[in-house]
């Protein structure tokens, strides 16, 4: 059955209306009526085709909640009439030893990511959350227990918040330590939320003055601006980690320097031009390490969705018409969102 | 009192006699008969003034070994006629978090190199191994249980040994894991050795087809030609681990991408160049991590020299003369040596 959703038919055309089948409900499938979803930089990377191995017609979306319309006859997690959620995945290979392990993220296979297909390539393509309802096997459905009127601001959570989660808590992020957090957009504001509810010492790093109270106002104890010298060297040799939020190519050796003996930075965006090559002395003379982190499992995400829910934490969001998405598009290139766009899909399905 | 050494007076003078005195042996200090010293490469580098702050006249040499002649009235770790080694470090704060930790090589105030003086600044000179004795505080004095007549092919153990070892031990190597060593020089060697005796499969890889079945008779399992680009495919997301020895710049992708799920690769090596950038999404798509390490701390330095004791270990080595020191660098700058050379400091005594 024909469903409404919104695509972008090749890397130069505008998003628009576009319709799309689901597959029937199988037996571990859950079916959800979509609310809500959240828009993240990579929907706009992958309609504009900035990625290698694009599909079109492109239906971007990986932020989705809704509620549950109908479930396959050995789905065992929810119920029709129950909230849930689903982030950047809808399958893996559950065979790998990632899988084994509960990484789904890290599939050894690649994960089927929820739009776009497999990241890795080899599969067909999937459409994401900018539609009017998804099927999805269940171990791929979250469970969220937040209040229903903050469904909305749940929603970014599901790529956002996990994405700063699982190396928040990977890296054993909590009381006594001091965490930076570099960039304060989408990702970065759950970055500082989510690092003090787990009870560090939070400090923002921004290259913009005009984000310092909004950096307080979320939970940062402390905002350096990145492009003040003297600031940044009055922390020299002091956190234990750093989640570097930024995508674009920077200086990642501003921020090594800052770590402790032993700490790590961690990188969850790919630059689309290199940073400039770290200075190799910067992690030797402090057995520093830099790393990379890719969103995370089921299994965290559910841990954060509760955690979130049990400390009352959602994203910031601005919420769209679906019919709005080419300027919302627009204005989270030029950083003008605080923090999140998020789709009212009633606006689709009214349409 | 006098004592003969060599030294160079400047970055453009080649190494020549030079006349040292030594402090007198204070209460917690031990006087030691240098018998060998290795030449490691920092001690060119230094000596030709290619590190910022460099001091001269320089007297390198860290990798010391000797007879104990002399000691303290409060030194309880040796006493006259024992075996002794010292390293890269004479002393260090004692104090900071660093070295409460045990791990005088992260001194949050800079260590106390053997030779030229605070590695970080602000000391005054020290004169290293190229001398006829040296006076150290006992503790940065090793205990050597080698067998006698091995003592020459120990005293690479004090720099090389122990370099490849702390990030050998930090990254937990050990039986089951498939380790990786870039590198077969003075420190590339001792890697091998060290990996295969701690049990771990230990695969090297190197540019020199000519040094495949020399990396097999030193333990490695497998070597692979690192220009070869399908036998690097081949190996492709299956190390634990992987112990970069080279320190001229390369591509660190090619071997980052070696790296399983969670793997690490740890530098020990600044360039003098920067390497290329490596590519941060052989970072997050694997949750890899890109690591230093810096020589090794004196528990774990005493730890490898007992180990090594115990397994027979030493290092591959060509004595040399103390008057052939110019000549040895020449070969050294050409990688012809295998692997590490060493003065037998009679031939200075005697001049």
């Amino acid at each position: 059955m024909a469903i409404k959703a919104y695509a972008a038919q090749s890397a130069t055309s505008p998003m628009a209306p576009f319709s799309i089948e689901r597959r029937a409900v199988g037996p571990k499938d859950i079916k959800i009526d979509i609310l809500y979803c959240g828009v993240c930089h990579s929907d706009l990377h992958t309609v504009r085709g900035e990625w290698p191995g694009m599909l079109f017609p492109s239906v971007p979306g990986h932020e989705i909640v809704g509620r549950v319309v109908e479930v396959g006859n050995a789905v065992a997690k929810a119920k029709p009439g129950d909230l849930v959620g689903v982030g950047c995945m809808v399958d893996s290979c559950r065979t790998c030893i990632s899988c084994d392990d509960g990484l789904e993220q890290y599939c050894e296979c690649g994960f089927i990511a929820t739009y776009n297909g497999n990241v890795f390539g080899g599969s067909e393509n999937t459409y994401g959350g900018y539609s009017e309802d998804i099927v999805v096997d269940e171990h791929f459905v979250l469970k969220i227990s937040h209040k229903e009127e903050d469904l909305a601001a749940v929603a970014p959570l599901l790529c956002a918040g996990i994405t700063t989660w699982s190396p928040l808590r990977h890296w054993k992020v909590g009381p006594g330590q001091k965490v930076g957090v570099v960039g304060l957009g989408g990702l970065g504001h759950m970055g500082v939320k989510l690092a003090a509810a787990l009870g560090a010492h939070v400090v923002v790093f921004t290259t913009s003055p005009s984000k310092v109270e909004d950096a307080k106002k979320l939970g940062a104890h402390d905002v350096v601006i990145s492009r003040d010298p003297e600031a940044m060297a009055a922390h020299a040799g002091s956190f234990d980690f750093i989640l570097n939020t930024v995508a674009a190519s920077h200086d990642l050796d501003a921020f090594l320097v800052l770590l402790k003996r032993d700490g790590t930075m961690t990188l969850v965006g790919v630059p689309s031009t290199p940073h400039p090559s770290p200075n190799i002395a910067n992690l030797i003379f402090r057995r520093r390490s830099l790393a990379g982190s890719l969103i995370g499992s089921i299994a965290e995400t559910q841990e954060m969705l509760d955690f979130c829910a049990e400390h009352g934490i959602t994203s910031e969001i601005e919420m769209i018409r679906m019919q709005d998405i080419e300027p919302a598009f627009a204005r989270m290139l030029k950083s003008d969102v605080k923090y999140r766009f998020v789709i009212d899909m009633q606006t689709l399905k009214a349409a």
